[in-house]
């Protein structure tokens, strides 16, 4: 089938590759010329304008946004006029669900069908195929069924659940229609809020390990130091990059963030490469403004969340109020690092 | 070569039978005689006593304990005074690393070697291979190499890590001699502390996307209930089993975990079958000892170890504590479920 | 001065009556009757009706709403349009900071000023006064100041900071105007978040008391469950009220939370009249949301409204979903309680 | 009566001043003569060696350690010798409640009496009393009476506990004979935890606040960052030292920690004297094993105690492996600050 696509960075146009792989026809536009006239080059048909965009794509007109969540609002505001009655527009970046329900809604009187796909796979997607959370209308969702299944990894990708055969559904098809609009991008976002979570177990196990040498270093022996009372238990210089390696294979705790981990340890054993300053995007935000709003606890995920804030240098003012209250009952002065 | 092995659970009695496939020997000895009788018709050595046990061992001896941590101590009472020195005993349960280290001190004197093998890969080891983290003297590690080499998967049993073919070693095959005594289940304690973080997160995203329908729910309004303010946004009734079966594949949060999460509730959408008490180890919270010893913050895996401690009841106190001052400063009275 | 005052529950009335003490006139109504009969009775002018109330105001008129935030938007409906340019509402009660910067903007083509005042102190007000943070436009602020300081507590009832003397302002007579609308409340949000930061603070630590003898109880050992390395040191029964109240006096932690957990438990030592279920009343959620929309790291409080929602059972499918994970993995069943 | 104290630093000194305030006698020692002299210009007994100190304690002796937890063990085998059955040795520092209970044994045929007490009240201690909590046996806590009751507050210091009358004992006086050998610091440790969560609540807290402006700041927009959504909700530039000042008097959050993060934000509004790197100093470790012992969840001490560690760095290499697995599943690179 066709599918235009608008936004040509590394997401959408791996899934433009991974789509006519399978045969499709795609359309495709981006504010920059360049990523057009490249992907024209590999078989996809380039437009060179949102009028142009909408031109090319057959009725009923299927367009997919992949562009950062900060301009989907104009995107829309471009080509939803364009469209007709029973098209459909594709949010497929990473919306806050509200948004998805507030447009679906916007555009219900056109007759434009909305569908939020959240995406996980990251630039990995072109090989290993995307995990797709669809919401949205029935109609359109099924008809676009076609596109979804191409995105998506093969059944093949991961052991069958026992019990599954007998269940169906798209969901082993790596693709799954979760509910009416904001539920794709709802469940994407509490993936998101998951991923934090399962990050910071590793980093902060990983780190543990790093630390396990502590009692061969020099203690400082002071009036508000406690020293260390076991140093000889902790003696060990371990091999971070083997660690990680070894959890791969037949461990509890394997997982494809692990191969992450263990790849870019090997590479890197100390991390230098890195500074540690931890980006955020959205939906770790919003899982936890959800849980709070559901009053469900979630103190992994808010921990996952509040260590990245914390590694940009954000709890700064937190721990002066903290030295300087110790300072005021006690008298204690900083220790220098 | 040949292995004996006391203690013919579970896990003893698999590796048992994963090592025989391999085509080793194995000597296996219970404290019950159906257990040892059971292994004995599948091709084992079966052994009526401590004696008789370490009597058929050839030298030097190799005795592997399977036992609860509980009881290791007075195992390795009974099978130590019969070894000598050059033979080894490797403790494949769940200690402590600080006893592996004392007891391998004890034994010293005498010449015979002490290994501590943390092993994960639960019920499903005999199928999937023992991940195993092992800590002790170089000369026991390496006659131990088949042993450890047979127990583990398969370097098959995942995408070879990237350059990892130039740095060798034994970490990719599943088995990793981590360091002296104790370094192994100090590496395997940490893995499980990893364990508990990753379980609460998925745990609790799931919790968030079960409550995803909170707005289509009765709210109470009085003086102390802040009403839910956009119960338009909260109206999805997921389908959690899909959830979990559709992250499965491309997604950023694949792993064994997930796929364990995903066949439970496939089986049991609601989990009825569970009260939600969950048990914990001892492994989480000597991690969580060792951070704090090492002064590394552990914000997730903490919060992980004490759900587990609330799951069962453990805050109640504290929560009435809390219940009792609102009371004394605002006349809250408790409301009722 | 005079002052209306809306709605006559505890807060109110106590307000109203502290009011009264240092010569105010105030007008006072309440949809219940008696409430207004009842404080008429000690020296208020009684209001029937929205119109009558503001029908006894003298210009400009200054109507106080202290009502459950879930009725404020009906009661502003109710009283705005009988105000008149110049006149002032207050809102009292614990309204969200951004419904108050709304109202406010919607009430300022009319002239009538909207003044937020969060109010700490809870049934105690009356005799210790109320702190108060205030939002709101500087006008109607500075015509309200001896409302604002009869109802605050005296600069006597803490000790003077150092210093302060040279800085004045009201801050140390129990009151602030924090800035523009929305302020007050805000601050009294943040307030409110520390608050159950604090509380849940004492809750643990009494906790870990309270159970400093369980190495005298029977411990189980099983394959799963670690034995208490050190009993020995887990002996001691302690007196947690009389803890509490030694805390009281001299120490670092002393404050009124205290004093009011100290009386709670020498009144009910083991809290047996508490279920242990905590309410939560809106504050504490909405500042996480602030401190998620800062990017400001709040481990602790989110951790203390955590507790909450978990004490309300709210962690029960997480708890499940652990268990059901640990039984796909290990075999391992729940344990009863 | 008579008192020795050994270790004359602030809080050793500042006790021995109380206690001649009350008429009691004091015998000083201290490893720095300076520090004895000055003592000695006040009134007390000045010694010039352990024994000279020992020498000049009438019997039954009572000797006061005040001194680092890292040498009370050397203290202790100088002074130990020198004393006699029914001689009391007094803790008074800051030791993990084991070493008292072992010490407490190892001196138990020797008749020599050991007391633990931890005390609180910082360098305020001479001005407000010191907070005592006492662990010992019951003949030498009895001995040491009025001892304690000159070191603590008055019971003035505090309003009294409505009920307390017809309960009595020591508590309201802010003295307290916890238990047994150990109990004393183990209450004290679990004060300190206590106090951790105190302070960082407040920190936690007022930080939210400094960021109640972040909407006047410029936001990046890219595929990363998810800029904030309402930006006209977060324009306040609140006064932080007046917030600390006005929640001082009247507020459920009263406390002395507040009182003195008041004074430092008075003198120091943005505290640029400190750099933010909070120390810790063994009893909030300890309190954290002691709650995963007793399988009490401590999600709000351990958060304060992580947030300590953090704030010297020791979350870097954690924050460092969550940076690289984000680039290598997404291509994210760090932000630069």
């Amino acid at each position: 089938m066709q599918l235009g696509m608008i936004g040509l960075g590394r997401m959408g146009a791996n899934m433009v590759r991974r789509l006519m792989r399978d045969g499709h026809e795609c359309v495709v536009f981006d504010v920059n010329p360049a990523a057009v006239k490249e992907l024209a080059g590999e078989g996809a048909i380039g437009a060179t304008s949102m009028e142009d965009f909408v031109s090319k794509l057959t009725k009923p007109r299927a367009a997919w946004m992949m562009v950062p969540a900060a301009v989907v609002e104009e995107t829309l505001a471009q080509v939803a006029p364009l469209m007709e009655k029973g098209d459909m527009i594709v949010d497929g970046g990473n919306s806050y669900y509200r948004d998805d329900m507030d447009r679906a809604k916007r555009l219900e009187p056109t007759g434009v069908h909305y569908v939020d796909v959240g995406t996980s796979g990251g630039v990995w997607g072109l090989e290993r195929g995307f995990c797709q959370m669809i919401g949205g209308p029935d109609e359109a969702v099924k008809h676009l069924d076609g596109v979804f299944a191409s995105l998506a990894p093969k059944i093949e990708s991961a052991p069958r659940t026992p019990g599954r055969d007998k269940v169906g559904g798209t969901a082993e098809h790596g693709y799954l229609h979760c509910g009416p609009s904001g539920a794709g991008h709802f469940v994407k976002m509490v993936h998101n809020g998951v991923e934090y979570g399962v990050m910071a177990a590793y980093a902060e196990g990983l780190n543990i390990l790093r630390s396990a040498n502590i009692g061969t270093k020099k203690q400082e022996v002071d009036a508000e130091t406690t020293p260390l009372r076991d140093p000889e238990y902790y003696q060990f210089d371990l091999n971070i990059p083997d660690v990680a390696e070894v959890w791969r294979r037949g461990s509890v705790i394997g997982s494809w963030l692990l191969d992450l981990a263990a790849e870019a340890l090997l590479e890197d054993p100390h991390l230098d490469n890195y500074e540690g300053r931890v980006s955020d995007s959205g939906e770790g935000r919003w899982t936890i403004k959800a849980a709070i709003d559901e009053g469900v606890p979630a103190h992994v995920l808010s921990s996952a969340l509040y260590e990245r804030f914390s590694s940009r240098g954000n709890a700064d003012f937190a721990d002066k109020v903290m030295s300087a209250m110790r300072y005021e009952f006690g008298g204690h002065l900083e220790k220098k690092p």
